[in-house]
């Protein structure tokens, strides 16, 4: 696959994004407007052929730096709550299923539609109802149960915060078809977005895991960690049987890597392009080139 | 009602219409790019407490300033042209409804449904359909009535191409029903987003209703015409015995005058919270305080 780089449809979006993020914070008309001011000066500063996620890192980063605070700290934990209290019978829905492991890669990718970035019009449990039983658009799900069945480690990226619930369930089906025990997450050193954190990891009970250990990746904050389009990012990746990475912002930074399971669904025109699949389908593609 | 200023949210949303109009006008990527810079760059030099069109209007004409041509020349040619083919059906149900003005009020409503600013996905004839018999959101048709049945002339605003046909259905009813022969059409003086011009009152034949007569309005470009915020035009406007103005544009111009009827169907969610009225909903209201 080729390497995702921005549209400029991209540069207004990121500004709805900020201006909605200030919403949810009950920001002031006033900052909003000298925040907003702010953003395009950074955005007008910058290089847009790019990879989206850096340059949304970077106006959230800005956001964060103006405001004081994390916008979305309390969304995050709230979203985290509400996939908790739907994970009994999630579980319960994958155990009973004919084919779990094919029922969670579909409730982690539902989970997927967690989002306050493209769009904040979003529901989760509907959309687990619709995606348990609506055709792929791209399905991967065979080549991904190969590469499993031979697998003694997985590297799972994971996205935002709620979603990581699903991705909890998925890796927990895994282990216990597959029998792999050495499980590494792969979540956000810094908070930007909705992105899942090291705290997000714990919240949804990860840590719980004795076969999962995190690893902070970065996100454009300083010290977030590993950076996902580094050579030593790929090395890390190279050191796991299965690599599977969640959400859009995951397949923009690493769509030219062709041995990566990316699920997802696609959340704006610019990134259902480039997949290959509609926006709002199911999606579980492996990076070959022939899907382009 | 209160004078609609600019939020934020406008901001990208502009900038989104700018994009929009050079796809729909196939230019190359890099004038794209080049184009928004300059769009990005002039809406920061701008106060943002404006009324919206005020800024849409420097936005679009910047965008052709630019291209050199108008983008949306061709598609306006092409509203006419539809809404021209369905005149004969909508005159047909205007003049076989047992409430002619109404059914006429309804379909001008609904061809306000035709535009390329604050969306460019539209369905005319599904809108006509739907909103014969939709209740109203706001309706001010018994004012209206009242209205035009002391009235010996009529100002009506036109908005957009293609839109622009139901007007003249609805002035021919206005014409029939109330013996009204004095009817001055007012239209843009520039040719800015799908405005409808001078050209399209003569395509859509409005010319040939000796009882009409063109009134060029501003809309942003020298020369346009008499700015409808001027004092110049409140004179005007007072010296009809009805004033009907169709649109979101016209809306957010005017909304401050008392003894205007505004026909139009809110398109953003800023503006529906300034009329009142939910997005896509059917709206004929008099500028009456007590609707805010």
């Amino acid at each position: 696959m080729q390497r995702v780089r921005m549209n400029v449809e991209c540069v207004p979006c990121l500004q709805r994004q900020a201006i909605e993020a200030m919403r949810m914070g009950r920001v002031d008309d006033e900052s909003t407007e000298r925040i907003l001011r702010a953003a395009i000066g950074a955005l007008s500063a910058m290089q847009w052929n790019e990879r989206p996620p850096i340059l949304a890192q970077r106006i959230h980063a800005l956001l964060r730096d103006h405001l004081g605070y994390d916008p979305y700290y309390g969304i995050k934990k709230r979203c985290n709550e509400s996939a908790l209290e739907l994970y009994p019978v999630l579980a319960s829905t994958v155990s009973s299923s004919q084919d779990p492991l094919v029922s969670a890669v579909r409730i982690a990718i539902a989970g997927n539609i967690i989002d306050f970035g493209p769009t904040s019009d979003f529901d989760f449990e509907g959309t687990v109802k619709d995606f348990l039983t609506r055709p792929f658009a791209l399905d991967g799900t065979p080549e991904l149960k190969t590469s499993l069945e031979d697998a003694s480690s997985v590297l799972l990226l994971a996205d935002n915060a709620g979603e990581i619930v699903c991705d909890r369930l998925l890796i927990e089906t895994i282990h216990e078809t597959y029998g792999v025990s050495d499980v590494r997450v792969a979540i956000k050193g810094g908070p930007i977005l909705n992105d899942a954190t090291e705290e997000d990891w714990r919240d949804v009970g990860f840590n719980e895991l004795g076969y999962c250990t995190p690893l902070r990746v970065g996100n454009g904050e300083m010290t977030s960690g590993i950076p996902r389009e580094s050579n030593a990012f790929r090395h890390v990746m190279d050191s796991y049987d299965t690599v599977i990475a969640k959400g859009q912002g995951n397949y923009e930074m690493l769509s030219e890597n062709e041995d990566i399971f990316f699920l997802l669904t696609p959340k704006c025109p610019v990134l259902a392009e480039s997949v290959g699949a509609p926006v709002g389908s199911l999606v579980c593609t492996r990076g070959h080139k022939s899907t382009r």
